[in-house]
């Protein structure tokens, strides 16, 4: 495949969203021909697939329904849009990928890493971003955040879940982090959103000038 | 786990659905604590999730896409129904199971055995029936009684497939069974309802006394 998978990663609250939009327009401004997309979500199916996850009255869900559906938004995301984007040539800029699974499914809930990859290896037929910016927060820093941004009572099935599971959330990405150092670049998501976003570009400067050249 | 796990398996047409009705009765006429259920479905979530799986509006839905779907329905299933009532000592009986997935989206759909054999086992946490019965007809009957029942617009995405699949999902049923003649029983679904289920009942007789026993 021609194109270059981007992925930005982080918990709720880190700025993510932000920092999305700002190398999208970005992209756009150098002529980069790319799509944006994110997860889960990202196509018809997959977007019904999330709003099933997502629902607060699901409460009876169980850790492994939560980790098989996000693989299936996540299956139908990648084969109908990311790969044949990737074999146009085209740049696919994507908000999470397995990367988040890993955190918050296998640490967070505590299904453990190995089924978590397991499943999602077979949902992406073995697809891995070439890059993976991760914008880390303090679980506090991100809740804080959150609340401040949509109240409390707005926050999904997610988002209700105690301080807790956001510090294993948080400890998860770090441990994946520190394995793939060479995919993942980490970036303090408490500095303002103008000094992540120049960190970001420092490294996306680099790979779309080394993506160029092949 | 004290109970007794039941699958019926079969190709649409098979008359599997009669079968399950007749083996409830004689499970409520022999005083027998169970349960009966179906897949996919049999929760609030898996019915949600077999309602997605099955629109006919989703013609893009790709193969793993399916596969997972399936595994997630049939994880809330074992994990919020099938596991408790086992654990309570009854027997399940269970209109489709693992096998229905091989069949279908290993064989018939071409996914292959083994992703979906690693993913159904990280979805039932290993569970496997006791007995299954495979209720076996040619594609041919079984599409035609399909017609018969419901006329050809109404059938659904998957029973909508050529016969070309359908012979493939009779292929891969027939695999499974050999290589687990021990827990699946054969029974030739082309004989009236009536042999069937004597058929189906010699051998529960047997299992339920076993069962009694231990």
């Amino acid at each position: 495949m021609k194109g270059l998978f981007i992925t930005l990663e982080g918990p709720d609250g880190s700025g993510k969203t932000t920092q999305i939009a700002k190398v999208a327009e970005y992209l756009r401004k150098h002529e980069v021909d790319f799509i944006q997309t994110r997860e889960p979500g990202g196509t018809a199916i997959s977007d019904k697939i999330r709003a099933l996850v997502l629902d607060p009255e699901h409460k009876e869900m169980h850790d492994l329904t939560e980790v098989l559906l996000y693989a299936a938004s996540r299956a139908q995301h990648v084969h109908e849009k990311i790969i044949p984007a990737l074999e146009e040539g085209k740049v696919v800029l994507c908000d999470r990928f397995v990367d988040a699974s890993l955190a918050y499914q296998g640490f967070g809930l505590g299904v453990g890493e190995e089924r978590v990859l397991q499943v999602n290896n077979i949902a992406t037929s073995g697809l891995v971003p070439h890059r993976s910016y991760f914008v880390d927060v303090s679980p506090q820093v991100g809740k804080e955040r959150m609340k401040a941004r949509y109240g409390t009572e707005n926050l999904d099935r997610i988002e209700q879940k105690d301080l807790s599971y956001h510090e294993r959330v948080r400890e998860g990405f770090a441990q994946i982090f520190s394995r793939q150092a060479d995919r993942i670049v980490r970036i303090n998501g408490e500095q303002s959103p103008d000094a992540v976003f120049e960190e970001i570009v420092k490294d996306l400067d680099q790979l779309l000038s080394n993506h160029k050249k092949k």
